[in-house]
């Protein structure tokens, strides 16, 4: 209990979820996606972003993203992100794995989302031979900040890059968060606004392990298979990973999860910013809240039983994070916690 | 049903695994493998293998395989392995990738199996700057012709292997089918006889998808941590992944299912061999049934809805695979459409 | 003097080649091979091998043999070469390197040269995602064992290869030894044979480092020259490389270095031969010399002040190179001792 | 001639290292580096060090630089770099290639040093999983922007990486440059100041092509000679390249080579600086110039015959290189080509 708020991958799958898990374990069936799961996951989510997709599974964010980037970037690669991106700071090198060697170029615009403008003046080199060349923008929905980049943003974003023959990826681990926090389509947060490829995550959002990476340009897929199957990715019985994310997406279980998530962030957020010596450090937009904390506040909290996730931000900071399941008993627990503090 | 006998991955769960996966999904737990199931699991693998293990896990074959030759090889090392072994013919150069470039050395040797006296000829170039060095063997158990090693075959091949500063590791993609067709133990199979690391299969035999690396020397672990978290391996719910394999080794289930897969297979064998012109390509001697097949009956069975599957070993021959829910009645449906052929 | 004949490397550079090297040493000069003598290198090329050639270049066989495969094998690649090659024995995973994980795949046709048979029967596994796919080929000139492919033999290789999609190279590391063995024309054993990119040694045959990734199509260059610069083998003044080659290419100046590297061979090759009980292991065809030497007489020359090389090709054997500036003097000392043992 | 100044690179080597190469091509010697010159050379650079170092020789700075930082820093590993510096600049991932991955990370100090206090609180993440691992310091001397470190600032810097079990890597491809500007002793600018391991560059002060890998800890060498191998870089006739060093190293030539070229920066540098509207972008403190230059004043130079170099740094600035040979006249010319302007 005591990790409640550290982070969204503590929590349970939702039940749909894990119906569809069961279900799915019944009879034999082909392996390596070659499964009616797969296919109608593939069919879901054509029907979401309004287009043939390309679908590839994996079972961690950090496999998906340093799958996408492997198939955007050459070894040679510039892959341009924020300083804060979880590809840049929590993958321990799997993209530089994934991609045989290209280099993450970490940004520091503020709030934790790249600045279009900064990205125009940072991106340099090409064509040059002596220098990596500018491959790949990464932006994070919702990021690491828990902010999400408003649509014009990404087109903003994804103008330069594609302006500068570069393919944009969106790291979508917390995707539905930022959905509903934009209340926009998944269309126009993803490919509309410029996006090539897509890391969708289910983990955070109520699966047990299910991320898929989202080609919205069929012929950008090339020879990922090949780079899938060597990445060690490509389960046998997919059916088990199909079948969560098939669940997930229907009849809006990640949206009803997400919304939940975020409201209670929200009213997280309200909570700790009523304090006097509590401070927001960054606007809470989807279902994490950042708040600048005394040493001895955090003291106090993990001896009350939290489990305190410090976070080397802008500054420091103390994250608290919410999930599908989220109670607002359990936040209000929080909240009184603090009070006796104050 | 066409694809019954094409590989064990076509196979469901087993219930006692279903069953642990739904008892984990309950309230939070740490993430990245600080849960109790992980825990569970870590003692029960020390216990069954009688000595003090650490475990990593995995959700593919390829994935645990690549990893446990990433912790054992140097990116200019030599790993001899079986021209047919799986991590050489089936991982599309995911023990390149994860090694940083190792290069196997197929060897030739009969029936799928390594040989002691060609691996000792064949081992060469030690110290020699300008050669790839000797660094790992592979054997698989059981292996890709379906037979299996002795014990005093995997002695003498292990003993060559530490006499020449190298290491050995085991693919146990089938571990459980070999360990009881030999009616050894974990540790007299693996330790004991001098295999170093273990990557220990539990998908093909009633799991979803759970595969471990097991270290049978914890000195030997090093920096394998971080090559875990970059391969995109550390699932944040690893609890799905552990609770499959902590229910898979309790109460005998895998080798009751391995037990009863094996004697599918015997029963499968026989009748095959009953036939004038099929001739059995390799002895049956775990769950895979090697046959010669004329082309005429392979396009008979694959006309009678068999999904037939031909394989490229010393020469062609077609591989029927059982599994732990394999039944009699699907065997003698096989035998008679081969009867009615014949 | 001992290691005489122990290699072609042990050799100085030719008068031709290091006259070229002093006289570039005058002024400045663009950078990078952007200079008059790499210029002068590029049309030299072109117009010995009748055609508009691409060039790279770099200071060791390893390091242009691994660039060029890493211009032709993606990183699920696989490379059929001969099991004595160069590129698979003597780089020390060098083309694992540079190709960022591509599997060579050792054949074992006879007299160390690639059967095309052999290869029609060993390519496999095209479009199936969980095999490294088959990419190239690389035939060696003269090859290892000291013998040269036939034309037709290259013709027959590269339709092989090229029905099926791949490339050709050619480790021309003993490239005009090869040549003039053969008496053909630079673009009758190249590119008119189907050889896609050569990789030309000038080090072995009078240069002091010197040697030169050749593309016959340019549009097979691509991102070439960032794979070139990544390697470490753009040098800054590249006119020191140039000139060398650009001097050896000139007035026949590597033809005539073969030719007398040849006729010694064959004089060498022929005296051994005439000592009852030295068998030659493989006919001479350029200007390396096997020969089945007893343990005694090894013994017996190392101590007489050579420095045998024993090499594991099909079976033990004794190389004896010869070289551009090899004299008849040596050759009948040599004999003369070996003489003096029978 | 209108490249005169647009790097050290651009120049011819110089009379006593030419000399040494002419004399070193004489009859047969071992290859691989088992000859006289590479002996001597090793001996003449522990003697220079004050200490039995072990020496490794490459043709370029990039694959200097990349083999060196292969030996410090693991594929998960940090690489704390200056923005500027040439490895995260100018080597097109040589780096990532060379290390399998490893990730740099670029320090924003001023004057394109690295700052020890903001070194210290950039490292972070040591025994996190999920981070990849702070492994070495690189150090540029004398740096991108043509400054230098001082004695106390490389302790500062070494301390805090030692104190990290990190290692500290010196890139001196200007080393002479540097170590006449600040005017101590070799072993007082590494060892003795904490560096670990130095690319000890020869080809921008008089070379043809001659870089050197020096450990200053014989036990860190571990593996690298399978890596140097591996890399390309160990070449056959290696006494070519020893001996360009061995001579550079003798009689004081690379000191008299680096004090000419760095009294040419510094008239020139007074020189530009004496014009009203010119600003020195850094102090000049060895053989490069920085200035900022209106564009008019850079379109005049370059059609005056001068091949402007403009550089990215703090911000743009006009790089001027002087060398071993630079001389007076040429310095005024310019001068007073850019006066008829003023």
């Amino acid at each position: 209990m005591n990790a409640l708020f550290a982070s969204d991958n503590v929590t349970s799958a939702c039940p749909e979820v894990m119906d569809a898990v069961i279900a799915a374990n019944s009879g034999i069936a082909g392996s390596y996606g070659d499964d009616e799961w797969s296919l109608a996951l593939k069919n879901r989510l054509s029907e979401i972003f309004e287009t043939e997709v390309e679908v590839f599974l994996a079972v961690t964010g950090t496999a998906s993203n340093a799958l996408a980037l492997s198939a955007l970037a050459p070894v040679f690669g510039k892959i341009y992100c924020h300083e804060l991106s979880h590809i840049n700071t929590d993958e321990c090198g799997a993209p530089e794995l994934f991609t045989g060697g290209a280099k993450l170029i970490p940004m520091r615009s503020s709030n934790g989302r790249i600045d279009a403008s900064d990205l125009a003046e940072t991106i340099r080199g090409s064509g040059n031979v002596h220098v990596t060349q500018p491959s790949v923008v990464s932006v994070t929905m919702s990021c690491e900040t828990g902010t999400v980049y408003q649509l014009d943003e990404i087109k903003a974003i994804s103008k330069i890059a594609h302006d500068n023959k570069m393919s944009v990826h969106m790291d979508g681990a917390r995707f539905a968060n930022a959905l509903v926090s934009l209340d926009v389509s998944p269309a126009e947060m993803t490919w509309k606004s410029g996006v090539d490829v897509l890391t969708l995550g289910g983990t955070k959002n109520g699966c047990l392990a299910a991320e898929a990476v989202v080609f919205f340009k069929p012929e950008m897929v090339g020879n990922f298979p090949f780079l899938h199957k060597r990445s060690g990715q490509l389960l046998s019985k997919m059916r088990f990973i199909s079948s969560q994310l098939e669940a997930y997406l229907t009849d809006d279980v990640w949206l009803r999860n997400a919304r939940h998530a975020n409201a209670m962030a929200k009213i997280l957020s309200e909570g700790l910013d009523s304090f006097a010596n509590i401070k927001l450090a960054y606007p809470t937009q989807s279902n994490e809240v950042f708040v600048h904390l005394p040493r001895d506040v955090i003291d106090y909290l993990n001896s009350a039983g939290y489990d305190i996730n410090e976070e080397e931000l802008d500054g420091k900071a103390v994250r608290f994070v919410t999930a599908w399941n989220s109670e607002v008993k359990d936040i209000n627990d929080l909240l009184d916690t603090l009070a006796q503090k104050y």
